[in-house]
C-alpha cells in the first residue's frame, strides 16, 4: 500500500487482532457452523471520504480462512450516505473474526481523511497546503499520515529523527536561532531541512537571516503572519501553526490568504470522529 | 495500575515511543547539552476529567534518563481550565523524548474519561450505568476501557473470548434464540453470562425464556425499551443500544429512565476528542 | 480451530520450532539428499482420545517445504492400540524437521484429552461437568484448555481477567462475602458470573445471600457438599474442588452424586501423562 | 541462574504472565486495597526434590511491585511432606498476580526433578548416568532440562543443531551407517561427538567399525546390550534408549547394570507428575 | 546515548546475547565458581579512533550480574596501540556471558570510526564532508551510523524514508528529471530535500532547473565534477559518489577539491577491517 | 536453506527490511507507477566465490509483490569478473523495495566465502581444514557460518552452548587443566567434546592427559606447533589459533604443514570486504 511498510503493517494488524479476538470468538465457534457462509455489504451512513478499503482487506488475509473482499469505492473516494463502499463473502466464522478491526480502522481512517479534506477544500484556490503533525494515535501514526495524504492533505515529519524541528527550548539551549541553526545543519543529514518554530517577526527575520529553510509560525495574529510572509518573501517555506483544528473553514481560509505554504493541524489525528459505515449481514446456506 | 497488565502496557509504549522517536531526536541532540535540565509544567485547557497520569509516569520511566514527575491531580480528578496537573523535570534530552508521548495518550485517555463522565452524570438519578464497546481504537483498548472506568462508566467484554454477546446471525445460524442461547452454555465456561441482543418484544421474550442472562435492546424506541424493562422485570440484565453517542443528554436520561441496567455507547472510544492539556517548559542551568 | 486464536498459536509454534531446530538439524542435512522424500505413520500405542492433529498440521506448514499430512483420525476420535491415526508424506528434510515438535504436542495434548475423558466417563449419567483450572502448563494454556474440551470436558476461566473468583484473601481484605460480592459486581463487566469459594455450609449460606452467581465448594466431605447443593437450591451454579485429580472414578462419581454442577480438576493439565502415538518412516526414492 | 539464559527465561515468563493474568486481574482489583500486605508460606505436600525457586523468584520481579521471596531449601534439596520450603511476603496484589505462575512452574521442575532423582538412586552403584530427551514440553525445555540436571541426571542434546544422533533414515538415506557417519563427520562441527543409533549388534559393530563417538541401544534386549558393551569395550560411550520410562527401578537397574554409560528417559519430561506443593497466605494489616 | 534509539538498541543486544550464549555458557558453568571475580584491560592493538564503549556497557548492564565497566577513552577518541582503553571487573560468570559481544561491537564500530576519520583526514582543509551511504550491515545500521559520526563523518539519509533520492530509474518512470522531482516535491514532506543524482553536465543541469536540492554527481571524472560544482554554483549540495572507498588519499583530496560538498562511501559500513582490541583478564579471588 | 533455521531467517530479514524501508519508500511511491516493471542483472565485479541467492530469494518473497528471480550462478560457485549470477524482474516498487538488504547480504556472504575458499585453497594438500571463530557481526552468526561452510570452510561451535571450550581463566578457576577437564566432562551433554586452549608443549601435555578431545594451539611458533602435534599423536583434534588471519598464503600454508587439523581464523567474519556486485535495472513496459 502506497507509503505504508507493509512487515509493520502485518505486526500492527496481528497484535490489534490478539487483542480484539483474545482465545477465540466463543459466541461463534458456540453457534456458527464451520462451513457457514456470509456475505455482508458495507455502507456509507454519512457523507465522506472513504480511506482503509486496502488495510481492511490485509486483516481478513490475516485472519486465514476463505474470505474475499470486493470495493467498489477505492481509498480517496468521495461517498454520499447510503453507497454501498464493498461486499465481504466468505466463511461465516473468519468473517466474524475479522469484521470489527476491519471496521474500526476504516471508520477511523476515514473520518481522518474526511476532516482532512474538509479542511484541504476550505484553503482550495490559496496556495496553502493541509499538514499533519506528531499529534496522532499512539500505534497507528502511519497510517493516519496515510489517511491524510488519501484526504488530499500533507504529512509533516513521521517522527523525531527524520526532520528537524527547533523549537523555543532549543534556540535557548543553544543560545539563539543562528546558533541553533548551525549546530542542526552540522549535526543533521544533508537531507534534510531545517525548521525553525517562530512567534513574531523579530525571531521570523532571526530564522530567516540563520538560513532556516522551513519557518514555523506559531500562534501568530492573521496580520503577523501576513507581514511575516511577506518578510520571508520565498526565502523559505512558511508553515502556519497553532489551534488551527479549532478555527472554522472561513478562519482558516484568512489564514491560508496569508500566502502561507502551509496549514499544520494537529486536530487531524488527535480528535477522530469515526466516520460511520455499517455492516449489514447475511448468512448464507450453511 | 489498575485493571492494566503491566507487561502488555509497556510492550505498547515501548513500541509507541519507537514510532514517536525513530532513531533518535535529531534537533534535540544538535542543540541541548547532554547536562541540561528542563522542567515543565502540565495544565488544563478545558474543564474535565484527567486519565493517564500513571501511564505518563512509565513513558518517562522507559525512556531512561533522570526524568521526575509530580501530579496534583490523580486519574478520575475533575480539572478547571487553568489547573495545573502535575510538572515533569529533569535532563532535558530524556524529557523532550517523552514528551509527546506522554501528553498523546493523556489527552486521548483524559478525552475519553471527560466525555463518559457527561453520559454519567446525564443519567445520575437513575438506575443506568454507561458502558463501552468493543468500537475502540486498535491497539489501546485495555487503556480506553481504563479511561472509561476512570470516568465512572462500566466495562462490557473485552474482547470476543471473555463474554458472550448472540446477534443476528448467531441466532439464524443456530436455528433461533433458543438454540442459540443452549448451544453457548453448552460450550463457554460457566463463569460467562450469556447475551442476546434483540431488536423488538416479541425476540426480547424470546430470549426470556431461552434463559438469557442479558438481554441487549438494540435500537429499540424509548416505549419499546420501558415494555421490554417490564417484560423482563428483574430476570435478566437489560442493555440498551444503538447510536447512544448520538443522543443528547437529555435523550439519554429518557432510555435511562426505562429502566435499563446499562446504555453502551461506541462513541465512548471510536470518536475521541482529545482533551487540551498544554505542556509548557522552562529550560534551567546546563 | 476451535477456540483457538490462530496468530497466538502460529507465534507459539515458531517459537517451539525455534527451540527445537536451533541453528539447524545438522544430522539430516549432513546425511539425506535435498530431494528424498519419506512417509510416515502415526499409530496409537494405547487406547484413548486423539487431540492435535489439526496443530501438529500447521506445525509442518510453519516448517515450509512440502509435506502433506492425511489424518484418519480426528480431534476427539477414540482410538484402540495400533489404530492408525494418520499419514506424513513429503520432503524428507522438512518433515524430520518438524515431526517432533507434531508429536511431542500431539502426546501431550492427546494425554489430556484421554485423561479428561476418563474422568467424564466417571461421572457420566450425574448431572455433573468435569472442569480445568488455572493450573495449566505456562505457555499451553489455550491448547490444553482445548484438549480439554475435546476430552468432554468443560473449561473453567481463562485467565484472571476474564472470570471473577473470591477466595478467602480476597473476602479478608473486602471485610466479608457480602462486600466482596459487592465490590466484584461494581468493578466487573456485567457479562462476568461471580464465583465465591467456600469451605463450609455457613459459608455457602453466607454466598448465597450475596448474591453470588456461582459457589466453588473447597475440599468439602461429599455429606457436606450434598447439605450444601440442598441449601444453594439451583440458585446458584455450585462446582466442586480441591485434589479432585487424586479420586478414583468411583469416588469422584460419588461427587458429582451430591448435585454439584461442576468438579475442576487441576490434575487434567498439571500432571499429564503423555499418550503414546508412535510414528514409524519409510525413506522414499530419492 | 545456571545453564539458563536469562534474555530467554525473561521473555518466557513475560509471556506466560501475560497467559494467566490477560488484562489484569479483576477479583483483587475489585476485593483488595493497593496498600495491603500479605504473606505465604510454602510448604511440600509430598517428599521430592526441590527445583524452581529461582525461576518462582524472578517471575515475582517480573511482576514488578514490593515483593520478597525468602527460600528455605534451594533447587536439588531434598524435602519431606510438610517441609516449608519459602516465605513470600509483599504487596498482597503483586503477590496474588505472580503467585499460580510461579508455583506452576516450581510444581512441574520439582515433579522432573524429583523422577529424574527416582530413577538416579535406581542406578545408583553403577557406572549409569540418566539422560533425557527431545520429548520435552514445548517451549520449557531449557528449564526441563535444568531440572534433570538438578535432580542429578545429564543432558542429552539440547536441540537438532547442538549434537549429531544419527538413525535408521540418515542411515537408509547416506546408503549405510559408514557413508553416514562420514559425511556427518565432514559436516558437523569438530565440536561435536557423532552418536548412531543401533538396533542390534551387527550394526553396532559397524557403528564401531565407522568411528562413531557415542551408539545408541535402542530397545535392545538386556542380554543383547551386555553383548553389545561388551563388543564396544570402551572405544564408544554408550547410550541405552526405548521406552526406558515403562520400566521399574529394579527393571532399570539391570539395564544399567550391563556396563551401559547412559540411561534416556523420555518420559522425564514428556509425563511430568507435578510435585505438590501448597501456598497458604495470611493478609496482614491493610 | 547520542542518535541512537535505545529501546531499539537493547532488542539487538539482547537478540545479539541470544545469538552467542544460546543457551548458556556451559564450560563457564562447569569451571568457574559463582563468586568468583575477574578483571580485564581492553588494550588498543593498533592506531584508530575509539567507539562503542557505552554500547559495550549496556551490553553488560543487560546480562545482570555485578559488573562494572571503566572507560579511560571515551567514543571519539584517538588511541595508539598499546593503550588502555577501559577496565571491566566483576563477577567472572557475567563478564565472560558478555565479554565477546561487546568486543565484537566495540572492535567493528572503532574500525568503522577509524577508517572514517581516515578519510576525513584526507580531504581536510577542503569544504567537502565525507558521508556513509545504505550499504550498511543488516541489523546494525544505526550503530554503524552513529560509528561514522563518531568518526567525523556525516550521515547520508538512514533509510528510504527519511529522504529522497531520484536515480535513473525514477527518472525514466516518471518522464524526465524535471517530472520527477516536480512528483518528489508533491508527495514528500515538505521537510525533506530532494536529490538527483546525475551522471554528466546535462543531467545536472536539468536537475538544477528542476529545483533539486541537492545533486550527486555520480561516478563523474574529475574535471566532469569540477564543472558541474561551477555550474551548479552554490545552488544547491553537490554530491560525489561511485566507488570513492576504491580511492587512495590523495585521489580523494582530489574529488574534494573541485568544491563537492560531500563525498559518499559505502565502503565505510560495507567492507570493515575490525579495529583490533585485546581483552586480558586476571581471575581474581573467589 | 542447509543448516539455516527458516523462522530465525525471516525474523532478521523481516526486521532489516524495516531498518531499510523506514515507513516507506518516498521516492519509488512518489516517482513509479504502481503498475511499472522492472528487471536487473546481478554482475560479480571481481572473481570469488557467490553466497547469499537463496537469502537474496527470499528477502523479495517478504517484501511481497510479483517479484521472480533466476539465478545462474549457486551458492558455492566461482564466478569471474563480469559473470552475470542473476535476474530479478517484476513489479518495480517491490524490486526497489528490496533490492538493496538482498544485494547487502548477497556481498557480505560472497565476501565471507571467497575469503574463505581464498585460505582453503592456501592449505589445500594438506590435511587442515579452515575453521570459523565467535568474533562474527551480531545478528548475522548463522549466515556467516553457512558462507563459511560454502566457501568450503568448517564451522567451529556456533555458540558459548553448543560447545565446550577450555580457556586460562577457568583453568585457573578450576585448579588446573585436569580439574577443569573433568568438571567439563561431568556438567557437559555427553555428545560434546571437550576442549582446551593451550599455550606450550608443557600444557598441551596436561590437556592430553586430561582427557581432552581437541587441543586448541594458541599462539605458539610454528615449531612448537609440529611438536605439539607429534607429541598428542592423534589421540586429539588439534587446532591452530591466534592471529591466522594476519598471516600469508604461504605462512598459513606452514602452518597447516605441521599437522594440525583446524587452523581457526576470526578475521573470516570480523573484518569482511564486500564481493562486488553489480544490479544494473532496467524499467519496463508502464
Amino acid at each position: 500500500m502506497n507509503g505504508i511498510d507493509n512487515i509493520r503493517l502485518d505486526e500492527f494488524l496481528r497484535s490489534a487482532l490478539e487483542e480484539d479476538v483474545g482465545t477465540g470468538d466463543i459466541t461463534t465457534e458456540a453457534t456458527i457452523p464451520e462451513t457457514a457462509l456470509i456475505e455482508g455489504l458495507y455502507v456509507a451512513k454519512d457523507d465522506g471520504i472513504i480511506c482503509g478499503t486496502e488495510v481492511c482487506r490485509r486483516v481478513f488475509e490475516l485472519c486465514g480462512g476463505d474470505v474475499t473482499l470486493e470495493f467498489y469505492k477505492n481509498d480517496g473516494d468521495a461517498v454520499k450516505k447510503g453507497d454501498i463502499i464493498g461486499k465481504v463473502a466468505g466463511n461465516a466464522r473468519a468473517v466474524l473474526t475479522g469484521e470489527r478491526l476491519g471496521l474500526n480502522i476504516m471508520q477511523h481512517l476515514s473520518g481522518i481523511a474526511t476532516k482532512t479534506k474538509y479542511y484541504v477544500d476550505a484553503v482550495a484556490g490559496t496556495g496553502a497546503r493541509i499538514a499533519d503533525t506528531r499529534k496522532a494515535t499512539p500505534g497507528m501514526r502511519a497510517l493516519e499520515k496515510y489517511a491524510v495524504r488519501v484526504g488530499g492533505g500533507s504529512n509533516h515529519r513521521m517522527n523525531l529523527s527524520d526532520g528537524v524541528l527547533i523549537k523555543d527550548n532549543h534556540i535557548v539551549a543553544a543560545g539563539g536561532i543562528g546558533k541553533a541553526v548551525a549546530a542542526a545543519k552540522k549535526c543533521a543529514p544533508h537531507t534534510m531541512k531545517i525548521e525553525v518554530e517562530v512567534e513574531d517577526l523579530a525571531e521570523t527575520k532571526e530564522a530567516l537571516d540563520a538560513g532556516a529553510d522551513i519557518i514555523m509560525l506559531d500562534n501568530m495574529a492573521i496580520p503577523d503572519m501576513a507581514a511575516a510572509v511577506k518578510l520571508i518573501g520565498g526565502r523559505a517555506v512558511v508553515e502556519a501553526s497553532g489551534n488551527m483544528g479549532d478555527k472554522t473553514a472561513d478562519e482558516l481560509k484568512k489564514v491560508a490568504e496569508t500566502g502561507v505554504d502551509l496549514i499544520s493541524i494537529g486536530a487531524l489525528t488527535h480528535s477522530v470522529k469515526a466516520f460511520d459505515i455499517s455492516l449489514k449481514f447475511t448468512l448464507k446456506t450453511k
